[in-house]
């Protein structure tokens, strides 16, 4: 990690940025600890073995206040844990690992840098990973960057968005729609005003605040033969049209009130985005419902299957709009 | 690589949006190509082979608007391209090879982010690295995140900050200030209104929009056996003292007018920062002569050595500043 540079903001001393750059240092030390010889913070680059032998899995987000996360329904840890999860979900979402992370923040004066580094280094002791590098800057708005760096235990193909097959069954990994819920009673910013007259259920909130990569959901999928998958970020309508689309089949989606969270409407269920659950495609669901008991893992949940009508999308027996979901939230 | 999410600028419509994706998608695809059955952009994370076996070297940088970058004096392709430079060179410091990288970008409404982007796919394209992934988002301010990927080749030891010992000459492959002294002859953030009157010198502007990262250098430094190495980022006095640092060992600095850049003040060179060159100890320096020159290199300057006086450093027989030096530009 370079040390934070003098362009940042005035308000923040020298003094105050060695001793953040030494809290950040101490506070992603681990566990899970370093391999031998690997190097973390403090030199120019980190140096890691990745925990799998074969390709280095690689994905990076960003998450900017404003756009997507608002300071007044999430704190600088949520922010934090959020900006680690999402990154790490687009690893679940290939069937592998996460092993490290690197952390880059730009934020105003007075932002609460080491409170957000606290909620990154929750959800990587929560994923298995070690933060090992990054960069700090000031900035006019709070800008985080993280990339998650992983591999894939065991020889399964990684599961990629174009695999699915006609005939394939589409699942959800869990019910969705709870963030878009959680962020709209809690009077997020697409909802101004309407949060704060009833307790939020604390699931929904958590939902938003707090999204949990599903690693061990992608890795079984990916070990019991899944064919395609991918992380719900967009929102589901969204997302599976991108498996569809790069799998070159057609959707007949059957979304049934087992995939709509308690407490969200079905709109967000269909379009609210950012439950990062994963949707699988596999030709044997009854071996990734197995699979999932085997490992103590919620049911999958069965949204539809694939057909070799590539570009027609039904939902309920009736058109998919093919636009519109994406912009409704 | 994530397709931009609905949160974008309302001025950048979804077909813009896709667009711009299927641009980056075409401008990334290399040369150099990726290893077979390595996964670039267009799914949820990318999947690739590090040159050389060993460990995976990362590294991060941030660029932002207004703290890095000044919009009148660089490009946005101007602004790509330092923004892979800059983290690339944090590999070239570690004597290791870039293979891969990120490309994140958060822009304003309107920004020319193919633009940005053809200057980052250039820099790739001349430190051999190909761009597999990143995000996009709207944001107020342009913050752009790079993460480069890399590896070492051979079974030298890593060049890390930490390997300087007594009596080792400390060398920089080549003069210092150019940036600073462009950047002030460009009429950057730090000298507003001094430029313009006369025509900038090409190699100085030059080396303040488009730095080139030291990865020959840094491959034939570490070949040789030198025992320390740093990218000059914040400055030369503050980056050397970071090696003395964290090798605890003493400096004596004797920075004579060979390290100054023609048309840079003896200032800017000692801490205006940003010239990517590298400063290297060594306890052998005709034998790293001897390697630069086979290697075509610029033949590496001596600025001092080390002593076993941790704590103790001197330039040119006088007390050295040990503060002051990182906020002077």
């Amino acid at each position: 990690m370079r040390r934070p540079n003098s362009e940042s903001p005035a308000e923040r001393t020298d003094e105050d940025e060695f001793a953040l750059v030494e809290y950040l240092r101490e506070r992603f030390a681990g566990p899970p600890a370093l391999a031998p010889g690997d190097l973390g913070i403090g030199d120019d680059a980190a140096a890691v073995t990745p925990a799998h032998p074969g390709p280095v899995l690689l994905a990076t987000d960003l998450v900017v206040e404003g756009v997507h996360v608002d300071r007044a329904v999430s704190s600088p840890e949520d922010i934090g844990w959020k900006a680690l999860m999402v990154a790490v979900s687009d690893l679940a979402a290939m069937g592998a690992d996460a092993s490290h992370a690197l952390l880059s923040v730009a934020a105003p004066p007075g932002f609460p840098v080491a409170r957000l580094a606290d909620g990154v280094a929750e959800a990587a002791a929560a994923c298995g990973c070690t933060v090992v590098g990054g960069d700090l800057s000031g900035s006019p708005v709070l800008v985080v960057s993280v990339t998650a760096v992983g591999s894939a235990p065991g020889d399964a193909p990684l599961l990629r968005r174009d695999g699915a097959r006609p005939g394939d069954v589409l699942v959800v990994t869990g019910p969705l729609g709870r963030s878009a819920a959680g962020m709209r009673l809690l009077g997020g910013p697409s909802t101004p005003g309407t949060g704060g007259e009833d307790p939020v259920p604390p699931e929904l909130a958590t939902a938003h605040r707090r999204p949990v990569a599903r690693l061990a959901e992608g890795r079984a999928a990916r070990r019991v033969g899944a064919t395609a998958a991918i992380d719900v970020s967009d929102g589901l309508v969204a997302d599976v049209v991108h498996v569809a689309e790069a799998s070159d089949v057609g959707l007949e989606l059957t979304v049934g009130e087992d995939a709509v969270a308690a407490g969200a409407t079905r709109d967000e269920a269909l379009g609210g985005g950012e439950d990062y659950e994963l949707v699988l495609a596999t030709g044997d669901p009854d071996a990734l419902a197995a699979a999932f008991a085997a490992a103590g893992l919620r049911p999958p949940i069965r949204i539809g299957t694939c057909t070799d009508h590539p570009g027609a999308f039904t939902l309920d027996g009736g058109p998919l709009p093919q636009e519109g979901w994406r912009h409704r939230f």
